[in-house]
């Protein structure tokens, strides 16, 4: 099927078919990107730039590979670098690459909304890889694709969603997709961290683990800020861990087969006891990352089919 | 036609003959980033080295996509980083590279005449992507460009380089470009951006705006260094842009079809008025920006086909 | 041949016909870098990583010649950027990267051994760009493919390597080479920048340039890092220039035919004359640099074939 969406703001635009055509078509790039041959030349020709208003060494890298990977001439934009610096602001930066003809602009921005700013400025298709409180639509892309090859479906799921929810949001994607594919959602986390209107959300809420994790399919960690401690939000990494972070312990509250996961980078100790994150019968933490790549993979190269048959 | 020159050091080297050359073979290439599959084969096989001493989001990401588009292997270097910083000099970090075996180094350098140094050092095309206050020669092809496609013609027309002459490359390399053309060039700027001796290189000087812009075709604004001010050379943002700004009152003086020119990043509300840059109608900013990527690809290619057939 | 190691963490791992197998093949990478089309396919649809937590232009820029130039996709990570900043451990990082499928993973790290621990986690060839005061094999190699080209052979040459030994993994990767091939070593340095366990290496070891450079082949001489100067372990630079710095005094006690070799950046005036650094008929210090791209296309293109030989 052809996407109807011609950006990938949020998981919220996307319906449930359009959802599944973006695993369904990341599931054969797993396998190549497995392969002894890895690359494609679905994007040949094209041109990726990959604009990252905030430092992440990770999906950076991961659009960068998916998009070299099919053959797109791939360009990282120097941003905190001059023009920006120079006073120039997001939108004449857009117009600036809009009017060097790129096919696929990812952006991630401090700023919830930027991408959907931009994209009503440009040709072209935006990706949003983050983008404040708001959302990180791939990063949901590549947790439902591990669920649904760990977990054989997406639907009737039991997920822990669990830490700071307040601020994440990976949260935010997460609860959009899941919500639409009919699993059960709990939010598990300190009252300071979680967000307002959460109650109103039609998932469940709860400030207790073992009531958070009972008989869950998946138990999803976030990444906790370290600044949120000097914000008050809570005691201690300590104290934190304590009530808060994944161990054997809690752990037990889930199913036998609970998968767990973590969107990283982790810290240790803190969000999550080393041992489970390393323990490969439970975690599929290393799975997110490989699936990754492969969801950006389909994302890009859908959209780009999406604009051609427009 | 085949370039005498062996780099594109400024606009200076230049005959008429090889101007026009590049920028025939740079329409073909607005033809290429436009369509589909925007790649050609013409630099494979070929090492393109961007080594900027300042930083340019622009040019740098507009040389990057040239070469990539044609298919070259681009490798940005991160100076600023080690080897410059452990003490090397520019011609040693020069002959290291030329031992790579480049066929294009682009250098953008604070000093004046960097790039000519360069060029008697190494055995490939050398690319002059700035160099202080000397040329920027680029540029002023992808304006020649620009021009040339809104008017039809690049003889015979006036323009008006306005603003911060002193200081700008980009007003250097297009005097002598324009110059070579047979265009009429009026310089207007007050006189602290003025240099001394622009009164004998054969164009009209005034520090008047209404004068300089009276029947101009084409209005090129320069960019304004904020460190100006400080500098003592202009009182204010606000008394500049009362003065100097373009603004829809000052282009009246223009004609009726004069086109607006920026070569960006622009300072909005300092040398121009944010609803004349976005006026479609006037304003091809970012014309500018797309002939940049096409007048680069041409210059490359040209460079290397000179270099062939020697 | 094919090699037996699956990483090239260091040269003590190599055995000569290795070590040979890598200069053969390098040879003929020297030639097509040589050549009109410097591109090749041998990694074609393969991934390399380069993960440089020092800054090195020089390596860097070669290893990223080298994977481009054999078709490989190569991407630079920006460490230092967030995920290691955000408390990420080194192993962590190495994981993500390894789920992303990488074929070649390219690390030079300020700790010594860094490279082999992150060798027993990933699933791909780890080429060591340097670790610590450990090992720099690619160095070594470019050095050993210089030599052999220089004087047609490896075997019975007297080389001497002067300057600070006891802080540099060049000196220990070329000792351990230079020693496999069956050449004779000199150590020349000041007593402070000898390594205290020198005299057991089967080297000969001296502190002094007339005695050391005695009819030698090959003089080898090593960056001086300006730090030791504040470190206490020399005087001054000009102290040191005067007793260990290579002029064409100290250079007249070596054979006639002596080649000069430094692994660069070069500090003109301290480690070297700069007279003698550009001196064609005796520096090959351009050579080394041009031999680094051909060594590393060639280390990479064989763990490739020895990985999917296995």
């Amino acid at each position: 099927m052809t996407l109807r969406q011609r950006h990938l703001l949020g998981i919220e635009d996307l319906a449930p078919d359009e959802i599944t055509a973006i695993l369904d078509l990341a599931d054969t790039y797993v396998d190549l990107n497995r392969s002894d041959v890895k690359h494609a030349d679905a994007l040949k020709g094209l041109t990726q730039i990959n604009m990252f208003f905030e430092n992440s060494t990770r999906t950076q890298a991961s659009f960068e590979l998916a998009g070299k990977r099919l053959g797109a001439d791939v360009m990282n934009m120097a941003v905190g670098a001059s023009s920006v610096k120079k006073g120039e602001t997001l939108i004449d930066t857009a117009l600036t690459l809009n009017a060097m003809h790129p096919d696929l602009l990812v952006i991630r921005h401090p700023n919830s909304g930027a991408p959907a700013l931009l994209s009503e400025k440009v040709n072209c298709a935006v990706l949003n890889a983050g983008d404040g409180r708001h959302e990180h639509p791939t990063q949901a892309l590549l947790d439902a694709l591990t669920i649904r090859r760990a977990k054989g479906r997406l639907h009737r799921l039991t997920v822990a969603i669990c830490g700071d929810i307040a601020h994440s949001r990976v949260a935010r994607s997460n609860i959009w997709l899941l919500g639409k594919m009919e699993s059960r959602i709990r939010l598990v986390g300190p009252a300071t961290l979680m967000p307002s209107g959460a109650a109103d959300w039609g998932v469940e809420v709860t400030d207790n683990m073992a009531e958070g994790l009972r008989d869950a399919d998946v138990v999803m960690m976030l990444r906790l800020q370290k600044e949120r401690m000097d914000g008050g939000f809570i005691p201690s990494e300590r104290e934190y861990f304590h009530r808060y972070g994944l161990d054997a312990e809690k752990l037990s509250f889930a199913k036998d087969d609970a998968i767990v996961m973590h969107p990283g980078p982790m810290n240790r100790g803190v969000e999550i006891d080393g041992t489970i994150a390393d323990d490969i019968n439970r975690s599929v933490i290393q799975d997110q990352v490989e699936m990754g790549v492969a969801v950006r993979m389909a994302a890009m190269k859908l959209l780009v089919d999406a604009r051609r048959a427009a």
